[in-house]
């Protein structure tokens, strides 16, 4: 029978098949480069909105800025390559920060990456949604709900498995490329032999001087631009063998890709002079301007939206791995490192899931609200990475070590200075928040890991010696509702495990207990029945009580066990006819007991209705 | 500490004390009468409604049609009079049916009452608020959350208890009684001298031809004007003694406050040719016109919303008991005649505030849509409970029983062709629903009744024989997740209850099984260990298929008791951060298992973690 997980999830696949689930070239560079492709959208859609408050003098600055970020995005490109060839088996900034910096810069890099996940999730769906309703401008007050939509199919899609994830996201990347290059060249034919019509839109006059402080904010907001290149380096592993050399090939065919993307479409928009309208992103103005509002227009937009809507997938791939390397070593909860049915870390989807879809909520959908809090966590994982790296080739010093540790150096050095320019930049605007939950994850990280320590050195055997001795049988306690076959089978279980059975009865109707003291000693006779008041007609508190009372008086130190009898009924609309006495009980020992001292051992014993 | 529900309710009181619960005269009016004394409010508002489509020749019939009503009301309250007195321990239609017409007319009365009292409640309450409303029309918007946080306060007020009850609802009664009183006095007045204005608003002109299917129509809506007088037969032991003679004073007096609050109001209406504009009442449309809009005019609306909203208490006191009588003849769930912390059925007042709560988001807080379901209930169950007292007086044969008899069956007649008039006309407008309900309760009460009764015969002693011999221990499986101090304490739990006992190690991680082993050779070695592969990583399953497999090895035909370590964090957070395993086992062993055969015993024993 298909059960509604497996309809939407599919069968469980055995452990072994965990090998099979690689992937090829192509179907790589479409799981890890969404991101990095799709980040020109709002990279751009940032830049311009940076620099048109300056108007036309400002959006002048917009191919220099474009140059500086794909020169950035050159060295930080580089600087992973080294990367997966030192870590083969998958050389996240965590890992890298970790094994050459230390526990804790690693943690910081493995905090941000976290937060950068889910925001690279939610900024990516947003602006998804705000390509396609560029062209729909109707679908502009929906943009919330249409964003938590693709968020559901897309973490559907990555709870069914790592391999159907890469067959389902490479057509949307590729449809991007085959689709977006050629408009590039086309607008670049245009542009060379003037065959464009003049701008619709002049731009806006300058409602603000044009100083350092706008063009560093301008650069800063640009530099999202670079997110997801290091996508490649933490999935080496997911990668067919030889994994290092595909997964090199893959990232530098990415890079490539990135800059053409990014500094043809930004030359464009300068050169044809772009200006975009309200309810429109300038990448929409672009393809408009070039293409028209036809068929060629809204395959351009679809193309964007979708590639944007999967970018969020490298945050699927990358986020539960590294929610796992991290909970493997104890700072995350350990729940985070089982594969579910479909081989995959279910709980990090879900979880990566939960964030994302509460960032798109709380910031409505808005893309431009998200990004300040952006790219301060992408550039300081960067800047950890790299200065690993660094240490990593000195400590190595193998051939040629000092040209890699120089090359790594550049890296880290480009990567902390944009670090600076980005954290104060858009301080205010929301980059605090990010920099303010570090050092809160850091913090949950060590609570966490300093707990599963105190765990296993309670747990441990060592210095016990191994002789496990008999003990005598518990005090068994069964609290009983009257006397029939249901309690009289609880009472015979009790016996088969313990000589020393009480009946404890909790008198609710005053007056009741006599009636049932007769007839225990008439069904019962050798099992002690203690009759206990209840005058304000709880169960709960005098069974405590009761409990309390006699585990003090026994002075072994062991804990009677509690035996609740519980009838269980034939169908499951009965059991709204049953008081749940054993469910309460249970409850009750479970929770309230743990305040008074420890809580006992529970045996339930079903009472099982035939109809 | 005190607790939410301990601030919101009170504290426990103790069983002793219920004797002392009771209610005298004044304080009994006030919880009993509020139901019939403001059903003036929508059945005036119901006469109106239905008579103006017919124009001024329409509205000239209210005053005959009320003081049909009113006659109604005095057979109605003189059969009732006679049922205090015969059935001083709370003679409602459910006991009164039940006993002198049988089983299945008593559940239908049962039924109808029922239904009835959660009517009551919402109509009693969206009334209220139409009330105000009509003195701030800008609160027409908010009817339902209105009437919903009145319905809240209402419930919190019962679920205190009945005395506090009768004290709350005492001021609004004689609130409204101080004020009404004395307005429809000076109405009376200013009518006979003629010191009124003309009306403002002429009456419209009529809509529909005035025929005799309009007028039962009207008369039928006005009929819930009647509803609540039976409250008080219900109710007799709440009374101080002597319980009969004070009931039934106080059912005299509230049958006369009612006469002369409806037809005094129907007939200065008339007189003054009262009309209501939209968004108004027609009593508010009264009370303006004698009184204006000033602050006297605010006191009578706000009397009439308060004993609205009040009114819905009669449902409070009389639901939760209706409920408990049929809980303990077995035909409703046997919950619901326990007393609550604070001496009153406070199941059943949870099940009336949700089933109120229903309704009024329903029919949007709509009173006049919600009128055609009310009345059929009513009259049904005041036929019934008046055909079944003429039974009663014929049974018993004492002196003068032929008067009595015949003064319940002019009741028993005058009340079922009511109940034919009001079924007929209304039966489109929503009448069809409640007569569709009450087949439907009826079967629900039999399958009820049948579950309770297979499930005393299956727990009853009757015919066994009373020798409890001693089985031997049962078998254990003791499933573990590897070889540590709780796993170990468990096991020696394990082997103080049993012989027999089996440790299950399931292998999700291929290898881990040998390692397992070995330690557990080293640690435990007289405990058999089996080790079971899950190659889909599932704990459950195997589990499940090694229970069914052992127990059917195994021919004395008892299950093995499954024992669950269980670790206990030493505070809540850290739980997040175990897999809750015991649980999902436990989950498993009694949802999934009750499938394939019978749940086995289950033994929680816990292991405290100090930190």
């Amino acid at each position: 029978m298909p059960s509604i997980k497996g309809l939407l999830i599919g069968s469980p696949l055995p452990t072994k098949q965990m090998k099979h689930a690689r992937l090829d070239k192509i179907r790589a560079l479409a799981a890890f480069s969404p991101d990095a492709l799709s980040s020109i959208a709002y990279a751009n859609e940032e830049i311009y909105l940076g620099l048109v408050v300056a108007g036309g003098a400002g959006l002048a600055l917009a191919l220099p800025i474009g140059l500086a970020i794909a020169a950035l995005l050159a060295i930080v490109a580089i600087s992973y390559y080294q990367t997966i060839s030192a870590y083969p088996s998958g050389g996240g900034s965590y890992v890298v920060a970790r094994e050459n910096l230390g526990t804790l810069p690693g943690l910081v890099a493995g905090a941000a990456l976290l937060i950068d996940y889910v925001l690279t999730a939610a900024v990516s769906l947003t602006a998804g949604v705000a390509a396609i309703a560029s062209a729909f401008p109707q679908l502009w007050p929906y943009r919330v709900v249409l964003a938590l939509g693709l968020l559901a199919i897309i973490t559907l899609a990555n709870l069914r498995g790592l391999r159907e994830t890469g067959t389902v996201m490479a057509l949307p990347v590729y449809l991007f490329l085959f689709t977006y290059l050629p408009m590039l060249a086309y607008g670049a034919i245009c542009a060379a032999t003037g065959r464009v019509a003049p701008p619709a839109l002049a731009a806006p006059a300058a409602v603000r001087p044009l100083g350092v402080l706008l063009v560093l904010h301008a650069f800063a907001a640009g530099c999202t631009a670079l997110t997801g290149v290091e996508a490649i380096s933490n999935g080496v592993p997911a990668f067919r063998p030889p994994e290092t050399e595909n997964a090199r090939r893959t990232l530098l065919v990415m890079a490539l890709l990135m800059g053409v993307l990014f500094v043809g479409s930004i030359s464009l928009t300068q050169l044809l002079g772009v200006v975009a309208g309200p309810e429109e992103t300038i990448l929409s103005a672009l393809a408009r301007r070039l293409l028209g509002s036809g068929p060629a227009y809204l395959l351009i937009q679809a193309g964007t939206m979708l590639i944007l809507a999967v970018a969020a997938n490298t945050s699927f791939a990358d986020f539960p791995r590294v929610a796992a390397l991290l909970a493997k070593d104890g700072f995350m909860p350990r729940q985070l490192t089982s594969l579910g049915d479909r081989l995959v870390f279910a709980n990090g989807i879900v979880l990566l899931a939960v964030g994302t879809g509460a960032l798109i909520v709380l910031f409505a959908g808005d893309t431009h609200a998200l990004i300040p809090l952006f790219a301060v966590g992408v550039f300081l994982a960067f800047t950890l990475s790299q200065s690993g790296m660094v240490v990593h080739w000195w400590r190595e010093r193998g051939t040629g070590w000092w040209v890699k540790a120089a090359l790594n150096g550049l890296g880290a050095v480009a990567t902390a200075i944009t670090l600076l320019i980005v954290g104060a930049s858009k301080f205010a605007d929301g980059a605090w928040l990010t920099i303010l939950l570090i050092p809160m994850l850091l913090a949950g990280f060590f609570r966490i890991r300093t707990h599963y320590r105190s765990v296993a050195e309670q747990l441990s055997l060592q210095g016990e010696v191994p002789a496990l001795e008999r003990p005598s049988p518990p005090r068994i306690v069964v609290p009983i509702s009257g006397v029939h076959r249901g309690v009289l089978s609880a009472v015979t279980y009790a016996l088969s495990l313990s000589d020393h059975v009480t009946a404890l009865y909790i008198e609710v109707d005053p007056g009741s207990g006599r009636r049932v003291r007769e007839q225990w000693e008439k069904w019962c006779p050798q099992v002690p029945l203690v009759v206990v008041a209840s005058p304000y007609r709880s169960i709960v508190g005098p069974l405590l009580d009761y409990l309390d009372r006699t585990d003090r008086e026994h002075h072994d130190g062991r804990l009677a066990a509690v035996l609740l009898p519980d009838l269980v009924p034939a169908r499951r609309w009965h059991t709204l006819l049953h008081n749940q006495t054993a469910l309460l009980l249970r409850t009750a020992l479970l929770f309230r007991r743990r305040r008074r001292g420890f809580q006992p051992a529970i045996i339930d014993v079903p009472f099982h209705l035939q109809r």
